[in-house]
């Protein structure tokens, strides 16, 4: 299989700036780059992302994937990203079909802001099947967020981004931050094709399909920090990981559409407590690793 | 001046789900109700918002002027909402010119998602002039800060959404929440235009116009729990208010966008602590409420 050849393109990923506090005392704090970068398919303006600028071709492929512009890694021959012009140039093989028509319809979704998924994503929901076999325990979980408490990040330096990983079982694969969580979600599909993951959306098969990596086992388990909104679902069933843990709730659109996909969905998730919202029979209960429960006092 | 008609289709805005949590414990919790509307421009689809629902005909009211598509409150005559169907029909008096063409560009915008903003917005930040004059004292905040503290609402009963208000000085003029913090101010702009502000987007020329209410004193000060991306900022000086005040942090292009504005960007407000990023010559510092300032232990 082709991969595409990417840029590596690196941006600062925080700046400087002036504050007063309560105090009027004035200070120096980190705050997350933010930079727009204009996406182009053979030469014609396709998008204008908001992004962090970490992996910036990544974050392309995956948009081009979770928007399902492309439907398999080998169609894309190169992604060179350019700071200076803030952009980003796709070239594929033997072009986009349609391209114009497919981006025609927009749904703005819930995020924070008003997300735009290309119309028609919902309407393939049907398709995809999750494989009914994965599964996570309680301390795989827990594993997971420990492995996040544990991972140094521009959250920690500047606040304000979203923070997304992926894992296979509590094996961290890969940890992205973003301004915007759609962002972080889109550099690990990307990422994801370029392990040479072969498996085309809504086309998973099995539980029993080759682990992305030598050393890792168990099932695609994705994390976030945002809320579990119906994007978030959407796109971690087309990327075929079944199981997804945010530190944050659930919409009732994301709660109906991860029901309607056996997603496993768990939130809340913060030192030992979480919540499973959806599909609990992949999450095998380990009730003694919670330690003990807090009572009411009468 | 002709205000529009608006229905006021409401609907439930939260459902139960049941959960199971680490003990294993089954659980019934709120989330927030999350459903499609699908907005229609003198029968033509424009675009699918999903939405808490609270205040649907402002929500879509509000897109439209915040998109600019249009100009005046006066040139829409009804807003209809089903939630039977989930569409908003729009009726305008004399037609949206160049509908189609206005709505083409796409930037994909940082908010928690992908929001989407319609192309030229940018561009039209330089003809917006904030009234210089307008300033808030520290004492404002505060009491700001305690409203939204004190507010009931839906964040309270089940999470997952953002609120935003509006000010003026420390009076609450409207309060919404909403899944995405978009559609909430989206919301607040809408109910703004129905107040008779008729001060149209990038026209604001002084800080001595009329108070919106009659009990009203002071200049608008906008409150979100959401971060100060660009949009919000943007968003905000469109509808004139030159104070803006956020739980959260501040992205780069938000910060630059703010600086080039002069528009007051006060983040990581919480009890008695704030940070003011950009402008503070409209922030009147008072730090004697501060209360006093924590050392660090030798």
């Amino acid at each position: 299989m082709a991969l595409p050849f990417l840029t590596q393109a690196r941006a600062p990923l925080t700046r400087e700036i002036g504050t007063v506090n309560e105090h009027g005392d004035a200070g120096i704090i980190s705050i997350p780059a933010e930079r727009p970068l204009t996406v182009y398919v053979d030469r014609k303006e396709l998008v204008t992302l908001m992004t962090l600028g970490a992996r910036p071709e990544w974050l392309v492929l995956g948009y081009l994937r979770n928007q399902r512009l492309v439907r398999s890694v080998e169609e894309v021959e190169s992604i060179t990203v350019d700071w200076e012009v803030g952009a980003a140039a796709v070239k594929t093989r033997s072009g986009i079909k349609r391209l114009k028509e497919r981006t025609a319809r927009r749904v703005v979704t819930t995020g924070c802001g008003q997300g735009s998924v290309f119309g028609g994503l919902m309407d393939e929901i049907e398709s995809i099947h999750l494989p009914p076999a994965a599964s996570i325990t309680q301390a795989q979980l827990y594993g997971i967020l420990n492995a996040i408490r544990l991972q140094e990040s521009t959250y920690k330096s500047a606040g304000s981004v979203h923070g997304c990983a992926l894992f296979r079982g509590d094996e961290m694969q890969l940890f992205v931050e973003d301004v915007g969580r759609h962002n972080a979600i889109d550099t690990i599909a990307g990422w994801m094709w370029m392990q040479s993951e072969d498996v085309a959306p809504g086309e998973i098969s099995s539980a029993g399909r080759p682990p992305l990596g030598a050393a890792s086992v168990g099932a695609p388990i994705f994390y976030t920090t945002g809320r579990l909104t119906s994007e978030m679902i959407i796109k971690s069933a087309q990327m075929g990981v079944p199981i997804v843990v945010s530190r944050s709730g659930i919409t009732q659109m994301g709660h109906e559409i991860a029901q309607r996909l056996d997603l496993c969905a768990i939130g809340r998730a913060t030192n030992r407590h979480f919540l499973c919202y959806c599909a609990p029979h992949r999450l095998h209960l380990q009730p003694e690793l919670a330690g003990p429960k807090l009572r009411a006092v009468a």
